[in-house]
């Protein structure tokens, strides 16, 4: 397979997954049978295509991005906002972006990166909110990174051990030692220092995987995506129709802040796409919808 | 003056700055005759004491960091949330983070740094938000900085041209050049690039002066912080009794969201907090009490 066959083949399936993704999720917007929103109509997503100017001109950040993507926005009864964004973009990274960037200085900066990355914030307190994202990257080098991980705002043991579970099976049939290594980064990365507190229960993390050959690292990723498919909706759907407390519902909102305060102070998605120039609208769609610092 | 003297000196105006605004900002609590807020009892500051245990340990981020503050917070029915902190921490920075401040590495790292440091926001969407800081800071070499910046939802002429008019005769009083050169940077410095927006609508914003001798500089620094103390209580009382919309209120809390994205992003005086192991709560005090990404 050439390079490019790759890209397209990745590509396909990063789009696949996020209109399987979107399908999942409207069926649980149509399986809410209790709480307090249940009286609302089920969410829909609403679906944005959006392109770069053409052209190489380099944008405010030094760095030249073509491409685009879709932006799938669901303001749903169980999904209070998730966004499900699917994005291939190429050009040039600035040379002092290239240099953070395996790969990308021998080459000029030139870089390709397709991938898809979700984040859903729940109307529920008692139900955890989720991140998930895989992508393809190729400067000379080319790999696959991405993971997922879990945010209750009231820990629930079967969650837990589910969601881990799951990953733990699709690290398994690819290589014993990632799942103990993607799950350690994950708790590394999903990390608040200032706060001296996790994100969440954690998950798996990977990145600069290249190494069982192509086509084991994109069945790995593959394998990510399609676990994560599986487990999520199951916890969505044990909590979603119990009632809640004004009190749990603060909580959440506050904790929500920790999201944020997470995403724009070190999550490398976000730096990544905003310091290329990316298009905001699509890399803050994992903003809160509600969020309080009281 | 020895330079404990003069640390002394600009503490303790810092710490009197802090009193009177709070001060102030309660005489407007009183005040309040309208508005849908008018039969809430008036807001009172709450002060909390905060301390860096002793020793001499590198926190997490690698730097010494001993000393501490009063951070005091008032949610009101003018004031949805405001936080006007005092703070003096030394110590010694790691080395990295040294390297980026002026005269730290000829010293082996060893700071002190004193200052108030004001976030408002507003309960109502047509008053404006504001944040002033002003601060001394010594290493081997020894500066002042702060600034001021106004963020209105609805902007009002009025208010931009006493705001702006108030600095101008703060900044006029001690060199012609000051006014254009700090409003200048102040539109640069509070800029989104991922955006293209500014923050609001500017103010000023300075920092390493150390241009006209000790006493000039802080002179010029305590004319910075009575402007404010005058010009800022005067755009409030405008607007504070007039009626909202809800329409209006969902633009402000959604505005917020940039005031975070700011701060979470961009702000040096966070990055320097959080970079530093400071108090997260007194840093995060910035944060605005509800936001929305909608």
């Amino acid at each position: 397979m050439t390079l490019d066959e790759k890209k397209e083949k990745a590509a396909a399936w990063f789009r696949d997954l996020q209109a399987r993704i979107c399908g999942a999720f409207e069926t649980l917007e149509d399986q809410l049978a209790g709480g307090p929103k249940a009286d609302l109509p089920a969410g829909r997503f609403e679906k944005s295509p959006w392109e770069r100017p053409q052209g190489d001109t380099p944008n405010t950040s030094g760095s030249v991005l073509q491409g685009g993507g879709t932006m799938c926005v669901m303001r749903g009864r169980v999904f209070e906002k998730v966004g499900v964004n699917f994005s291939k973009v190429y050009g040039t990274f600035s040379e002092e972006f290239a240099k953070k960037i395996p790969g990308a200085s021998e080459n000029g900066g030139a870089f390709w990166a397709c991938g898809i990355s979700l984040v859903a914030h729940m109307q529920s307190p008692l139900v955890p909110a989720v991140h998930m994202n895989t992508r393809m990257i190729a400067t000379s080098k080319a790999w696959f990174g991405g993971g997922a991980d879990l945010t209750p705002m009231f820990e629930r043991a079967e969650d837990t051990s589910d969601f881990h579970a799951a990953f733990k099976g699709a690290c398994d049939k690819h290589d014993p030692d990632y799942y103990p290594e993607f799950k350690d980064w994950c708790d590394r990365y999903f990390y608040l220092p200032h706060r001296g507190e996790p994100r969440g229960i954690g998950g798996i993390f990977y990145d600069y995987l290249d190494r069982k050959g192509w086509d084991d690292d994109f069945a790995f990723t593959r394998d990510v995506g399609e676990v994560f498919l599986s487990v999520y909706p199951q916890i969505v759907g044990r909590a979603m129709n119990a009632d809640w407390t004004d009190e749990e519902r603060e909580y959440q909102l506050v904790r929500r802040g920790r999201y944020v305060e997470f995403n724009l102070l070190y999550d490398r998605g976000t730096e990544f796409g905003l310091k290329t120039g990316g298009n905001a609208e699509a890399i803050l769609m994992s903003m809160p919808p509600v969020v309080k610092w009281p």
